[in-house]
C-alpha cells in the first residue's frame, strides 16, 4: 500500500454539530496541533453555510450527497449538491490536492460516547482497532462501504467518521470536545506511525459492531410519530436489546416490545436528525475479530 | 379575583421543543385529559410552521413577539410577529375568546429538571408553591414581569411558563414527557380548586430562585465564541457556584473563573438556543418564602 500523503480532518459537516466545527477553528488557528512529518494536513468546515445558520443543513443533508452519479449530475444546484461537487473537485480522487484519508467528526443526541464509523477496508478496521486499544472507551460501528458511498468519507478509501455523544445541537460540551480531540490525535499518530512503518504493537482484539439495519418509529397513516423511545432503552446504545424487552412507549403509556428473534445492539437511539429519515435506531450485532 | 373562566395550554412557541407540541397532539386527541368543569381549556400549537420545519423559528423568536407596541405595529410582518398578533387578537385581553391563565410548555439543553418560570405576581407565585408542594422535584424560576413581556403567556396576567429539561431539541424523552403531562394535570387541577374556593392546604414554603442577570461566553472582537461551559459547571443548573470556581473552559484548556463578590445559582446553564442571544447561563439568588 503507498504513504498516506494527504490527510484531511472535517467538521461541520453538519452545520448544528458544533465539536467539529469548533474542533476545526482550533486547528486553523494551531495548525501545529495536526502537523505530522510525514503527510499534509488539511482542515475543512464542510458546511460553513449551514453552520452559520445552526442548522443541520440549508436544503439537504450534506453526508448524502456523494454518490459519484450526483457528484457528475449538473442538474443538482442546491447548496449541499454543489458544495459535495466543489469538495470532491479539491479533495476527491481525481481532485486537485486529493486526500488519502479523512477524519470526519460527528455529533449525536445519541448516548455513543466516542465512537469510530468505518468500513470494512482492513486498514480503517485496524485504525480502529489501535484507536480502541489506545482508548478502551472508544466503540466501533461497521458500517458497510455499499451503506455509506453517499458521505463525505466516501471520496477517499482511508479514513473514518468520528461520532460523539450525547451532545444536543447546537451546543459545546466541553469533556467530549477534549475526548474527541484527543481521538483525532491518536489517529494522526497512527498515519505518521503507518508512513514510517512502525510496527505497532497494540492489544489486537477488537470489539466492534456490525451494522445490521434500522428500525422506525411506530407511525400513523399520516406519518406521524405515535411513540418514543421506551426510557428503559434511553440512552443505552450498545447495551443488549433482547426479544420481548420494551422499545418504545406510546404516547398513551403503553409499550411496545421489542419482536426481533434474537439478541442486538442498538446505537444511534433517538438522534434528533434521524426523525425525517425514519430511523428510531441502527441495529447492530456485537463482533469481536484480531488484527 | 375573578374566577377562570378560559385556560389555554400551549406547546410548540419554539417549533423544535418537541415535548409541548406533542402534549398539544395527545390533548387534542384526547380532550377529557384537560378538561375542567368550571373552565373552558384550549389548545394551541403555536408555531406550526417551526415545528414541521423543526427548527426554533422560521425568521423570529416568536416568545419574544408580544410586546404590546410590537403587537400593534403593522409594519412588523415576518411570520412570527404575524403569527404573535393573531395569537393576541385570538386570546389577549381585547381579543375575540381572551384567556385568563396560560400553561406554555419549553424544554431547554440545560439540565433545569421540571422548572416553572412564573412571574411576581402572588397568584402565579401560589400556583407554583403548589406545584411545589406536589412534586418536591419542581424548580420555581422567578424572573420580574418586566422582562418578559414580550413572551406569549404575557398576553394575559395569569400563569406560567413550564421548562423541562435536560432534553435536546428535536426529539422527545419519554421520562420528561410523562413528568411534564402531570405537572400539566396538577396545574389544572389547582385552577379548577381555586375556582371552586377550595382552601387548598399544602406546604407552604416555597423555594424559589430569583432571576438577577445574564453571563455571556467569553467572545473575541467578531464575536465568535472562546471558551466552553467548564465541565464542572456542565449541568449544574440550580446549584451553587462560589466566587473562583471554575465556570468557562477555553478552547486552549484553559479555566476562567466566576468572578462575581457573592454566590449564585446558574440556570439555563449551554441552553443551546441562547447561544446567539449571548448568554452562557442566568444567573440567580436561592430564596424561600411563605405562602
Amino acid at each position: 500500500m503507498p504513504l498516506i500523503q494527504r490527510v484531511m480532518i472535517v467538521g461541520g459537516t453538519h452545520g448544528n454539530e458544533f465539536t467539529g466545527a469548533y474542533l476545526i477553528k482550533k486547528f486553523e488557528q494551531h495548525p501545529h496541533l495536526v502537523h505530522r512529518a510525514s503527510f499534509e494536513t488539511i482542515t475543512l468546515l464542510a458546511n460553513p453555510k449551514a453552520f452559520l445558520a445552526v442548522r443541520r443543513y440549508i436544503d439537504k443533508d450534506l453526508n448524502r450527497c456523494f454518490q459519484q452519479v450526483e457528484l457528475q449530475d449538473l442538474t443538482l444546484s442546491s447548496y449541499e449538491d454543489i458544495r459535495a461537487k466543489e469538495i470532491n473537485y479539491f479533495f476527491g480522487a481525481n481532485g486537485k490536492t486529493p486526500v488519502d484519508a479523512i477524519l470526519d467528526i460527528h455529533t449525536t443526541t445519541a448516548n455513543m460516547g466516542l465512537t469510530v464509523i468505518t468500513d470494512e477496508h482492513p486498514f480503517n478496521l485496524r485504525l480502529a482497532a489501535y484507536l480502541q486499544s489506545i482508548n478502551p472507551l472508544v466503540n466501533v460501528y461497521v458500517l458497510p462501504q455499499s451503506e455509506q458511498e453517499y458521505s463525505l468519507p466516501s471520496i477517499c478509501k482511508f479514513g473514518c467518521t468520528i461520532e460523539v455523544g450525547a451532545v444536543a445541537q447546537g451546543l459545546l460540551q466541553a469533556d467530549l470536545f477534549r475526548q474527541t480531540e484527543a481521538l483525532i490525535d491518536t489517529a494522526l499518530n497512527y498515519l505518521e506511525q503507518y508512513n514510517q512503518a512502525e510496527i505497532l504493537s497494540f492489544d489486537s482484539k477488537l470489539t466492534f459492531y456490525q451494522h445490521h439495519g434500522t428500525i422506525d418509529y411506530p407511525r400513523n397513516e399520516s406519518g406521524e410519530i405515535q411513540a418514543m423511545i421506551h426510557p428503559q432503552l434511553h440512552f443505552q446504545d450498545y447495551k443488549s436489546l433482547t426479544p420481548g424487552a420494551p422499545m418504545f412507549l406510546t404516547f398513551d403509556g403503553e409499550a411496545i416490545a421489542y419482536e426481533g428473534a434474537s439478541t442486538v445492539y442498538p446505537v444511534f437511539i433517538n438522534e434528533a436528525a434521524y426523525y425525517e429519515k425514519g430511523i428510531a435506531m441502527c441495529i447492530t450485532q456485537r463482533q469481536q475479530a484480531i488484527f
